[in-house]
């Protein structure tokens, strides 16, 4: 039987596998050919809402007007752009994400994935991780109505797994992860391997930062009980 | 006549130029190539070292051998990577970069730049920033024996333009700027355009931090008396 006293929600781009910059790069392109200029850093800050909600908060930040068309091919390019970086170099998971996961399944910790990302483009990154969707509970942006930073993905997450969201663990590393952490009233943990600062993420709630899966699996008795 | 009470001395990457994601990428893609496998963000830490400094660290943190064929190796292939990824999407100077340099000419304050990469991979920055080498002070890695954190490169910028380095701020994107500039008793002005937060850069001495150079422009009075 599942201990039902805590439960662990991962966001999945930058929390388990190494993809954040790959992605920032590959939506700098996709708005370049959209003729839209904007500084990598601030892309990077945006990263981790659901793709289309990304693009609009984009769009209207530059002043562009937002229709169908241009989210699509924005979609497109994206994807396009991803898939040459990946290509380039693969993605790969983050160190200590695929051992933290069975330390978990060996204690009996119920854990599930929720991404802003579709199932398209988290396939191949679910794949890297050696994590099949049929076993495990994923929820993707394809599932739910709003991404990130609502918290529909998480609450998604704990009613499939069948635990109470007022006892998980949301696992991120973005401010969009914590924000929706708090929104759902679990607790916040941040990791650093997305490459934002330590009290970005505390500032936007994080009751515990750590550098990444290896570093939350050397202190798991901090955030839950070990068996 | 120059006004003498204050001079600014600029980094480049992240600073002036949109391009510390690309060499960030670069780097992981060189890394690989030799084997190391390093998470992106650990890269992006490092960053803004000299490329020698940077990719010793990053080999000893790894516990590889470091050997000259090594290095030489890293270096070649992280500059093929830049050129790609630059290929991919231009590189361009970051909002407010261009007028922020001719405000400071306009108001006679002396200005240079001091980078911890070399004229060869500077050159085509420098460029796009529409700044000439001949006519502009730029002190590259070529030219100082150590490069940051330790103050040389911003030391011998100063001397050259004839300015006291005690009168004289440093404006920088990443955390050995703002090292490099507490030891050589220059004021550091942080830009969070490099992609760091901005406590990173508070801890590690800013005295004032900026989104970019356009936000820097706006509130030039804040740290240089306007004419």
């Amino acid at each position: 039987m599942a201990r039902s006293d805590t439960a662990f929600l991962f966001d999945l781009d930058g929390t388990l596998v190494d993809s954040v910059y790959q992605h920032v790069l590959a939506w700098k392109e996709a708005l370049e050919r959209e003729g839209v200029e904007l500084s990598v850093w601030r892309i990077h800050r945006k990263i981790g809402m659901s793709g289309g909600l990304f693009a609009n908060i984009l769009l209207r930040e530059t002043g562009l007007e937002i229709t169908d068309d241009r989210l699509a091919r924005l979609r497109q390019w994206h994807a396009e752009a991803y898939n040459r970086q990946h290509a380039a170099s693969a993605i790969r998971p983050l160190p200590g994400a695929r051992e933290l996961l069975d330390q978990l399944t060996a204690q009996d910790i119920p854990w599930a994935i929720a991404t802003s990302g579709r199932m398209a483009t988290a396939a191949a990154n679910l794949q890297a991780l050696g994590v099949d969707p049929a076993k495990v509970t994923v929820v993707t942006r394809d599932q739910v109505r709003h991404a990130k930073p609502d918290p529909d993905l998480f609450l998604t997450a704990a009613r499939r797994l069948g635990v109470d969201i007022h006892k998980a663990l949301v696992i991120g590393d973005s401010v969009w992860d914590m924000l929706a952490a708090q929104r759902a009233r679990s607790l916040g943990v941040g990791l650093l391997s997305g490459g934002y600062g330590r009290a970005e993420l505390q500032e936007s709630g994080a009751f515990r930062v750590y550098d990444d899966p290896a570093d939350m699996l050397r202190h798991l008795d901090e955030v839950a009980a070990r068996e």
